[in-house]
């Protein structure tokens, strides 16, 4: 009913009123990090949730989210390459927002604040110089850089070092990155950012067609691992945690922290339908949600289906966007090196 | 390397060694439980784990089954029709079980024991009189019908009053029932028994197409729920819970108690593929796993990915083993109702 101009609409997460999204993109080797900024309509943080569904998780500040617990307001989401070592890249993102007056306020003095930024590592060590990972600065850097424009997606960010298809041995993996996707109904937004780092292959969740994942011996054409494995192909035996997949979910319609939580959940059906297996043992598979209350209520089962069709088209975006890479002896194609028409 | 006759294979999950079914199918109303009997080589319980993804759940003993927590020994799990009111037939599971010797043994008289019997229910009040519910005797008598041939499928146990489809309301909905399916790889088998009876539509998890499912004004087609969601059509308001996946995945590899907890988790990527939407607000989807112990092991990525395709195929199977009713002024056609070429 609204007679203001309908808003543009990118298929990203920034189409999410109060949304904002930075990369760091390291120059010396594929890794990075990327936050999602968030913000009610009062400047403050937004309502949260997470979902930790895999079983080799790198977190923080998830505690904080479980809706028994107190504080409702997240400034921030981190995700970051460098496994637990990139966990280190919030400490700069809480820097940067407490430099920009952003944070929960704590005492007397109004400067003094304390900024919530829950935070999720994938594994790419094995991508380079594995003493190469975020840091601080990496994480302020990300800040710095964040605009409400749509995002670079591919090899940037959390993403950069990202890969696919490892269930038979990195040999056979090819390159993912980061997507993100964005669907609307009525006023209300419902965007996705994830960075893909799966165990699994990437299939197109309209289709149910294979984008990206783990190569045949010729290395030109994708095997199908849930099928191989079903057919009795043992799978190597890869380090435990070297895999993970991240993302946030992000809506303008307000929730509380408990609907955030299970709008992650929501997510995570998404992640089903776009990666081939999911949440594995290898995996530390988690999203988190963030609300920022600046459209109008929405019913909570259609947010979920938004939320899982957002995730799934992200997860199928960051693998089409990806760009193939050569690592020492390692080829790390991409979608666009081995079926080009099907790339971004 | 087995030199022992290959055995059988009837895509259930009585497939799984150690593994029987039986249903009580009530005959005055649609509806009525099912009884997943497990034991382990030595004739006891099976290890057991379960993962409650709904919002909406109605559950028994499943605390107990928490990794943390004490008992490893599962002697049956019940899936029941009746809403909470079902629970009640887990005790005569339960008395069932202790007149067969199986429980966990407990004070010095060999004939004392505990059968412990986790359960999940679903709602299928609306379908007859709603006075009308599973109760002890019917949880007896579903032992006392186990078998371990492969179980009835459609209308019959947990699954004789259950339907899909319900976004739009019950008007819309469509019969569905209680569906298995088995993967073996090697000699290690993952069945599947699922009730399902979600508020979405049942999808084919190989070809994404719709199988049942919420139907259109004319009553005849599919409306395809999520498409519709996401067009602005306004679900409209049903009761809270009353929807709700429930089932048992099983195993004949030996499992720890969390591995089993995994398992389930990865049961609910399958119900991810085959359900859209699922895990809403108004379903209480759980599954519980089972591992009997009596295969060798397998790598537990491959036993995922088992699960997960057992789970996905058993919901197919449900939707399309039901039979169409007509309840009062409410006609609810299954898939041989309306696309007789797509039922089992």
């Amino acid at each position: 009913m609204s007679t203001a101009a309908p808003r543009p609409q990118h298929d990203a997460i920034t189409d999410v009123r109060g949304i904002q999204v930075g990369h760091f993109t390291d120059p010396r080797r594929p890794t990075g990090c990327s936050v999602v900024l968030a913000s009610n309509p009062e400047g403050q943080g937004a309502a949260g949730g997470v979902d930790v569904r895999g079983a080799a998780p790198g977190t923080r500040e998830t505690d904080l989210l479980d809706p028994a617990n107190l504080v409702d307001q997240v400034h921030a989401v981190l995700l970051s390459g460098g496994s637990a070592w990139g966990l280190e890249a919030a400490g700069g993102v809480m820097r940067w927002l407490e430099e920009h007056g952003r944070g929960l306020a704590v005492g007397s003095d109004p400067g003094q604040c304390v900024p919530i930024v829950p935070a999720a590592v994938l594994f790419d060590l094995h991508v380079g110089d594995a003493r190469i990972r975020p840091d601080t600065s990496a994480g302020y850097a990300a800040c710095a850089a964040a605009r409400g424009e749509p995002p670079a997606q591919g090899n940037v960010g959390a993403g950069a070092g990202a890969t696919v298809g490892k269930l038979f041995g990195m040999a056979h993996a090819m390159k993912s990155g980061i997507g993100s996707a964005s669907v609307r109904v009525g006023d209300v937004t419902v965007g996705a950012l994830v960075a893909v780092n799966a165990l699994g292959d990437v299939v197109d969740p309209e289709s149910g067609a294979l984008v990206a994942g783990a190569r045949s011996d010729d290395g030109r054409t994708l095997r199908g691992s849930t099928q191989a494995a079903l057919a009795g192909v043992a799978p190597l035996s890869i380090l435990a945690g070297s895999n993970t997949t991240i993302g946030v979910i992000a809506t303008d319609a307000p929730l509380s922290k408990a609907r955030a939580q299970r709008l992650a959940g929501a997510g995570h059906d998404g992640l089903a339908r776009a990666i081939h297996p999911v949440h594995t043992l290898s995996d530390g598979d988690t999203l988190f949600a963030l609300a920022t209350g600046h459209a109008p209520a929405l019913d909570f089962n259609v947010l979920c289906i938004m939320a899982s069709t957002a995730v799934a088209r992200a997860c199928a975006n960051a693998a089409r966007a990806a760009q193939g890479m050569r690592i020492s002896a390692l080829w790390l194609p991409s979608v666009a090196d081995l079926n080009p028409q099907e790339a971004r």
